[in-house]
This record gives C-alpha cells, sequence and structure tokens, in this order.
C-alpha cells in the first residue's frame, strides 16, 4: 500500500492527484491489473472527471453547494455536515485499470481528491492487484 | 464469497454493517488484499462515511429526502422511485484494502448499508481478491 | 482488457450493458473473481439499478436533470457541464462478482452505461481479476 500526502489550502477544494497515481504505478512495477485509491477520510470524496479545462472542477464544486449547502437544516455539531454528505455522494475510493504500465484513463480524464472540510493534511492509498508483473 | 443479513426496521435506515465485514475479513484468512461489499438490490446502496456522531447518517439521510423527495413527478408506480434513485446517487458496493488481516478504514469511518425502501430482509455479498493469505 | 462499444442516440440516455459484459465474462473463462466495468469518458457515468420497468431508468434520469439543469449558472464553455456533474454524481465505474462463470447479479439488476452528452460512439473497457480460471 502507497500513501500519497494531499495539503488542502482552502474549505473546498479538487486536486489533481493524476501524477501521484500514476508515479505509485510506475515504482510498483505493476503491468497490468488493477488500481484502487481509497481516502480514508469522511469529509472528501475522489472522482474521476475533466482535467483539460479547469471550469469543469470549479462547476462541479459550486453545483456541490448548491445542493448541499453549507448552512441547513442538519444535527451534526461540527459544522460540516454539508461536506459529510458530499463525500458519499462523490464517493471514497476509485477504482482504475493499469496495462502496459501506466493508468488507462481516457484522454480527458484525471484524478480528484476532493476537499470539502479544509484546509487539511490529508492521505490517500493507493492499492495494486496484479494480473502480470 | 460471504452473504451478511440485514434485517432494516424503517422505510429509510442506515445500518453500519462494519463489524460484520470485519468478521468475514478474519473468517476469510486474506492478510492483505481487497475487499468487496455489494448490494444486490435496487433500492438501497452502500456508503462510507462517519460512525462516531449518529447525526451525520441521519443528516445524509434527511438531505437525500430533501433532494430526492418522496412524492414526485415520477413514472415508477411502485411508490419507490426516489428510493431507485438515491441507490444510484450512492452507488451499490464499496471496495475497501485489507492489511494484517484488518480492514484499512479511516478513524472515524463505518462502512453503511442505506435502505431507502424498507423494512426489508436484505443480505449483502463480501467478497476478497487477496494478495497475500 | 475487453472493449465494450455502444452507440448513443440522444442527448441523455440509459442503455442496459449487462448482456456485453456477461458476454464478457464467457469469453474470459473466468469461473470466479471480480469485474470492473469503466468508462473512460467525462460526461457518461455507469450504475446498476433496475432492468425490468423501464420507468426506473427514465426517473433517474429525468430527476437527475431537476438537481443538475442543463442551463445554469456554469464557467465550463462546453456547454455540457451538467453532463460532467451528473458523471461525478453517478460514478464512472462499477464492480461485480463472478460465480460460476456468471455475474452475480440481483434479480432486478442491470448494468447501465449512462450517457448525459450525447448523440456519441462510446466505449467502455471490462476487467476481470481471477480467483479461479
Amino acid at each position: 500500500m502507497k500513501v500519497i500526502k494531499v495539503n488542502t489550502h482552502q474549505r473546498e477544494e479538487f486536486i489533481d492527484i493524476t501524477q501521484e497515481v500514476e508515479s505509485a504505478v510506475r515504482e510498483s512495477k505493476i503491468k497490468e491489473g488493477v488500481c484502487f485509491v481509497f481516502s480514508p477520510h469522511t469529509t472528501a470524496g475522489i472522482t474521476i472527471n475533466e482535467n483539460a479545462d479547469p471550469s469543469v472542477k470549479k462547476d462541479i464544486l459550486n453545483h456541490l453547494k448548491k445542493l448541499v449547502p453549507f448552512s441547513g437544516d442538519y444535527s451534526h455539531s461540527e459544522g460540516n455536515a454539508d461536506a459529510h454528505i458530499k463525500a458519499s455522494l462523490l464517493g471514497n475510493s476509485v477504482t482504475v485499470l493499469v496495462e502496459g504500465g501506466n493508468l488507462v484513463l481516457g484522454t480527458w480524464q484525471g484524478i480528484y481528491f476532493c476537499e470539502f472540510d479544509g484546509p487539511r493534511r490529508r492521505k490517500l492509498y493507493v492499492y495494486f492487484l496484479p494480473t502480470f508483473r
């Protein structure tokens, strides 16, 4: 299991971790198999979406804010109920195939760590199940 | 494949199944690898979120009710269209790493079975792909 | 890795790909293990939900349109910001167990490719990690 460290700088922020996951693939020397990226946090998610135009991540973040406002009729007393809800909407892990020693992503796809309750020091777990080394 | 049985008691309810999944890991004798938890139902989901403060699961359930009301302009005639929609928003499976014979979860993370059309007798499938036994 | 090709005919459309994934399982000759279905596109998702009554997929599509309208206060200039947001809400991959050479799906479950920015020619990747061949 490899650990990727991510420092976030705002309350809500999408951070492209594609390069870090690619590096973990290369270090693992796995040629073919499946890569799992898992967040052990409950107020952050992981998603795969467009990494060409940065306005896409902005639109996702902003629209999630509309769907799940910061202030609402929430019970949780820590003031981050919205972040927990957003984390469950996106999910806390992604699965990506590996072929020829590289992640198999679409042309426009990047892997994003989705912070909803920062700024924080976060970590992600990357694990591989190889078919061939 | 191990089967976890869950009886739900209300129409909508989050049930913490972390202990049941942990027990399945121990029975499997897997030391390292990946654990998959899959729901074969279409009106229920699975999510990983905070299990310390029970208000978090309450907030997620209540907010999903606001986003996807029970009554709406739905075509499905069984009266549970909202439950199907919520199931797709959360997803019907989760993936968790296993290390040292234990699930690798964050300090505050629990695995929840998310009933949206209960009360029902439900079952979940747990499967492991081991790297080392 | 097997490739499933899907042609979509409307802007938004759910296409049942269960048979195509089942065929891929049979061709792979895998008896037991895990099947991963991954979309390399950023304006489409994959979900598992009811395939008996076609009104369910219609309700999910229509409700997602309400939650994430086509026109909104979006930055992305390509006119498909809503499709990117919906893709992240559903996720771009699903994981299904395989037993006895078949997908382990619930009675009412089907696997849907969820087009949000068609019509397009799309492809999906299917990959297996076998426990036994």
